[in-house]
């Protein structure tokens, strides 16, 4: 066999890149569930048909074929799931009956889309989503909620802080309707291409799609609205156009807006610009910028939607967001900028004098983990000095030395050399040498 | 859109079997981790021809392919892993250079087989490995690491007990070959078949395969020996046949079974018709029978591995095991053998009183939380009885009421119906009600 490379654009995380990406997953984990999300996986497929409802998407499927399926197998066609919100919409269908709405989960797996890769754009990817979804109706306050639960969640993680930019569909739509344009969403598939082409653009292919210079200047004063409360408000009535349906986004927006303030101050920012490509939208919309790193787009994105899963009459209006975990991770990592204190779980390695004293220290190993210390065994009864550079190559903090002779165990700290006796039943590491922490 | 119906194969838990199976993973990784695993993932995919160096498992692979990859293109060929020991090993030959050896790792992940789905057999499911690889040479004495780690494991959930059944390679083809008998991977494919067709079949087959009637019943006479302690080794040495490496078998297997009694007794058991069917075992094999559930087969098995993987002159010898998780769950689950303590991670549900009081309610929550605990507000200020019947369909034991007027903030335990003076700041519920727990 030859040394096998990477496939691109198919990441794969060193052992304590994946140590930090667990603890990241631990706490994210943490917040939604004080929040009261439960737990949920989908399974990693889907039938095909489902995947393409959106059209736009199809090109990034991923199909499954069984290797060994003969030609006439009618098997259904199945593709690998690209987002987690597709397959969260058919499982709230799927299980209706078992559910209580309002439903809330976090999920937490890979996605996959044959996208050409690119600089932080993957193939397979890990996400974290969470969503509320309800029956018949969702009240309006759960899309304030989503952005607190996001914002406790990204900041209990040693990362430069987040801003979570938000916006209104319905704000845009009564908008854009008010003024007398009566394409709103092709509208806004170009609004959401401002910071990619510029205002000047923006205008001509807004005129192009039939609206009058002033109509695409409007548009555009809109779309350059920003502030982190009520005030937004005031700048929007400002631009003279009136339409019931701005006056609800509008609503929806200051209670996103303001909810977030009480929570904490400077976390949301009303951004009237932000529109997300996908078209399900119906309501708030949310990206959200890494302080530092906002060149390179949003780290964690979603919005309101009506109408992704209803079956008959019974429809399952929702608000989601999704935190894109590999691509936060793989920016961080790049940027030497999140690490664990050490590389491996392991916090204590003892020695071991020769092979036929192995299950004394097997012993030693046995006392200090049914304490909750990690510990390892060293692997052969090598000179001392050899032992402890083991350690030392591990990232393991300190090396017990079992009883031997007159002298009784000793446990040294290889990284200031301090070595004190100790006694298994009792000897515990620092705080922080516990476990491997994040930083 | 249409109800949407389960596939076949790709089970789905609802929430509260989730809240259950991440806490049984939890519990896992926390012992994997005590001695000294590092976590790991591998991508998904691996390449086809990575996939197929075993010709016996092509049938069961799922092969990829982007809906929108055109004829002409020359994409490498990509698969679903079907298990993690193959991407581990090619995980191992890539990175190399940037491990430190014996490297320790666990990976807990998703396995995709296209087998026909049955009772208990899965095309998706997750497997919880650890493995532990040198460069080089492999110490014997990591085969009997192994059970230890996995007793701890398993015995940290509240399911029946387990027992770890054990035999070696090296012996099975010592004996075989101290026999007389030059086919001793075919002999112990047919001896891995006693258990299905019995002993008279398993008989006539090994005379097929070339041997005496003699040579048969000395074979089945080794694969009805078991015990807990090295005592087999005596069993074995009474049928008279004489190897090298049947002797470097007993050795080997007396550790393991040895080094096992000592952690916990019981827990091992030489099993020496055991034989894995994978044929890329070298040494120590593993089986675990759970009590109740022998019938259904074994719940996490391995073994030592020489050559899964090598790059020129670089070997890396390896032992390992996997968890069949989803396996293992599903049967608990249809017995009703293991549940979490409630369906969902929420203590607490605060109350509210109006809409326009929800910031009120929404600061009690974010105090609550602040401590760590887990608090939903109500979705909509409905009569009080409505709410609290909400809490109750949910799953949460704890029911908030804001202060009102002159009534000062009070909790309810709606499932004693007890409700005393509450404050955000210092109210805790006993320590079994702050999360779900496993039972």
């Amino acid at each position: 066999m030859t040394r096998p490379t990477p496939l691109s654009g198919f990441p794969e995380w060193l052992p304590e890149q994946r140590l930090a990406e667990q603890q990241v997953l631990d706490r994210l984990r943490r917040t939604f569930e004080l929040y009261g999300f439960s737990p949920l996986e989908t399974r990693a497929v889907e039938p095909l048909d489902q995947l393409l409802r959106k059209g736009e998407t199809s090109k990034e499927v991923y199909t499954l074929r069984r290797l060994q399926a003969a030609d006439g197998d009618d098997e259904q066609h199945l593709g690998l799931h690209f987002d987690l919100t597709v397959p969260f919409a058919r499982y709230v269908l799927e299980n209706a009956g078992k559910l209580q709405f309002p439903f809330r989960r976090y999920q937490i797996q890979k996605v996959w889309r044959g996208e050409r890769p690119a600089a932080g754009r993957y193939r397979e990817f890990l996400q974290a989503d969470i969503d509320i979804v309800d029956r018949g109706t969702l009240p309006a306050h759960y899309e304030a909620e989503i952005p607190l639960v996001i914002g406790d969640a990204l900041r209990s993680l040693p990362i430069p802080p987040v801003k979570i930019l938000v916006n209104n569909r319905k704000l845009c739509e009564g908008f854009y309707r008010g003024l007398g344009l009566e394409q709103p969403e092709e509208i806004l598939r170009i609004v959401d291409k401002l910071d990619k082409i510029g205002p000047a653009a923006v205008s001509v292919e807004i005129q192009k799609a039939g609206a009058s210079e002033a109509q695409a200047d409007a548009c555009l004063a809109l779309a350059a609205i920003r502030a982190t409360d009520a005030s937004f408000a005031d700048a929007v009535r400002g631009l003279g156009v009136e339409h019931p349906l701005l006056d609800e986004g509008v609503a929806e927006l200051v209670a996103v807006v303001e909810t977030a303030r009480e929570h904490s101050p400077g976390l949301v920012e009303a951004t009237l610009k932000i529109a997300r490509g996908l078209d399900y939208y119906t309501g708030t919309v949310y990206e959200t910028e890494l302080t530092g790193f906002e060149q390179f787009g949003s780290i964690c994105s979603g919005g309101r939607y009506d109408n992704l899963a209803s079956a008959g009459s019974d429809v399952f209006p929702g608000v989601g967001i999704s935190i894109g975990v590999s691509r936060l991770l793989g920016l961080l990592f790049k940027a030497d900028a999140l690490s664990v204190s050490r590389p491996v779980p392991t916090a204590v390695l003892v020695a071991l004098w020769t092979e036929e004293e192995r299950a004394a220290s097997n012993r030693i190993a046995a006392a200090l983990r049914a304490r909750g210390i990690a510990t390892e065994v060293a692997p052969v009864p090598a000179k001392l000095g050899k032992q402890i550079r083991h350690a030392e190559r591990r990232g393991i903090p300190f090396v017990w030395f079992p009883a031997n002779g007159e002298q009784p165990d000793q446990v040294k700290d290889i990284r200031s050399g301090e070595q004190v006796p100790g006694d298994a039943t009792v000897w515990a590491p620092p705080a922080e040498d516990m476990t491997p922490t994040l930083r």
